[in-house]
């Protein structure tokens, strides 16, 4: 297999296709060869506008990952990070300050915005940033898409007495970032959704890879958004590769994060299980072939097996590059020939 | 004297206004009370769109000295700046890096931005601006204005031996900073200017004032453009108040910046009696009543008397704010009924 394609959310996505090339780049991964090609598709839903720059945290948080730029210490930004434009930001009052722009990171978001202001799409101008963090590195072997040009926003309705509806609606990041996932979702809404289309080179990455991926991203506002670009779901379930993932649920709970606050958001049990089902087998109208679950859920592949579903149990745990590229390995080895 | 108006350009400007504060607030200055008021209407001509976001460095220069957050040992920009953001744009290898902006320089520059992009005019912007440098400060007795909302921006046509006519137009930023003012500049384009209009406030700045100042900022780029919007030139000459100003040259040379340069390029000799010529006597088309030069340009005070300004020669280096304040005092003297 020389084309991969992975659907990423941020943090789990990218310390998994970190993970997946380093296996592929030692040869550790049977199947794949060593000079395989990795297709990202990344959401964009918990994109915004912040301070006037637009802001991909998902495509970011790929890039500075796979460029060697990502904090790995705090887990977010970038390394060598400096934060005086929050400081003057507070002390000129402005509202948003709860949402942290790092100086470096800033500058991104001041390139990418340049660039949507002089009339490019996002594809192109993630092709643009991808010249220093992704081709400086890999050159052709890693390529980054957004899944859309289109504007498409996830807003979480939550409870609010202070509202004559007894609701508020703020966007993802809002909810995310300034509630710190605190407060009891209603409903969520994915503005812009059904009108949107897969960027440029989408639909190709599904129709012509050799395997796709899904990773241990959030299987609702991360994955759940790209699949809910219309014709991105029919392309899954339409390409000849085979689709495998691998939970980010272990031992019913996210590693990080807010998966099971958005799982109950849809209805969906946070069992590793579950999510397999709720994403379903390909055939039945879902979008998998194999479904990675950790040792500790080793009791989820009965009901998975009986859904048609190739599954398997190891350790999920993305320790570092060496024990990512195996579960890597083992989700392939779930689905290869 | 409680109502002074003065007119300025970024750094010879604030400086003098710095002094001039001094000075009213520690009653040195005989003529100007106490709590008097000082209106500055700032030159907005140098302002430039750089990486995305709204750049006036005048604006900028007076709101940072007046409210202690002006760099004095680096002599331009914030106090304390950073300059990751500078090295993330080489980084991405965009061009205009030339313009060394710093990190807590652009957040001032975000927020005007966004409040531009909003529909504000650039006087509501600096009026909220002002509110953290100037307000906090000064309370209501130092209230800042752009000479103008509209776009007016100060061009340079230089020798440019590559271009087939022979000449190349860049904006004032780029001559002063990447070009370091080290070419012979053919004309200056004052773009934009013809239809420019006083800001709200200036026109009554001017004729309601007890007092109006022209302190030792560049004659053509600063105080010319200021004087080169339409309304502006006519309020001067109009207005009850005493005009006073103060020579940017001394011996035959500008203490900083790049005055003889400009005043080459409008064909006015670098002396400070041609340069009180060229504003001029009030009733003989000009705009001064009194004009104060340096201590070594006593031989140009016969001239300037014949031309029927009010002149005298005192120190005029701004060492510090008690110095500047005596050459503030003098100006006033010289125009004191």
């Amino acid at each position: 297999m020389r084309d991969i394609t992975v659907l990423s959310g941020g943090h789990g996505g990218s310390k998994f296709i970190s993970g997946l090339l380093h296996g592929i780049s030692t040869g550790r991964i049977p199947g794949i060869e060593e000079d395989a090609r990795v297709t990202v598709i990344a959401n964009t839903a918990d994109d915004l506008w912040m301070h006037g720059v637009k802001v991909c945290p998902d495509l970011d948080t790929v890039m500075y990952t796979l460029g060697n730029g990502f904090d790995h210490d705090r887990g977010w930004g970038r390394k060598g990070e400096t934060w005086s434009i929050k400081e003057e930001l507070e002390a000129y009052d402005v509202p948003g300050t709860w949402f942290g722009l790092g100086d470096r990171d800033i500058a991104t978001h001041l390139v990418r915005t340049q660039m949507i202001e002089a009339g490019y799409p996002l594809s192109q101008v993630t092709t643009a940033l991808s010249e220093r963090w992704l081709r400086s590195v890999w050159d052709d072997r890693v390529r980054l898409l957004p899944m859309t040009d289109d504007r498409v926003e996830t807003h979480v309705a939550v409870k609010d007495a202070d509202s004559p509806s007894g609701l508020s609606v703020v966007h993802f990041q809002e909810y995310w970032v300034r509630l710190r996932a605190g407060v009891p979702v209603e409903k969520l809404i994915f503005v812009g959704q059904d009108e949107s289309r897969p960027a440029p080179g989408v639909m190709d990455a599904l129709l012509k890879a050799d395997l796709v991926i899904v990773p241990p991203s959030n299987p609702v506002v991360s994955v759940g958004t790209i699949l809910g670009v219309p014709g991105i779901r029919e392309g899954i379930i339409a390409t000849p590769a085979p689709v495998v993932g691998i939970s980010p649920i272990i031992g019913g709970h996210h590693v990080r994060g807010m998966a099971e606050q958005m799982l109950a958001a849809i209805g969906v049990g946070a069992t590793a299980a579950e999510v397999g089902l709720h994403y379903g087998t390909r055939g039945a109208g879902g979008v998998l072939d194999g479904w990675l679950v950790d040792a500790a859920d080793a009791d989820a592949l009965e009901s998975l097996h009986a859904s048609g579903l190739k599954a398997a149990a190891v350790p999920l745990w993305m320790s570092d590059d060496d024990s990512t590229a195996d579960i890597a390995a083992a989700a392939v080895g779930l689905v290869a020939r």
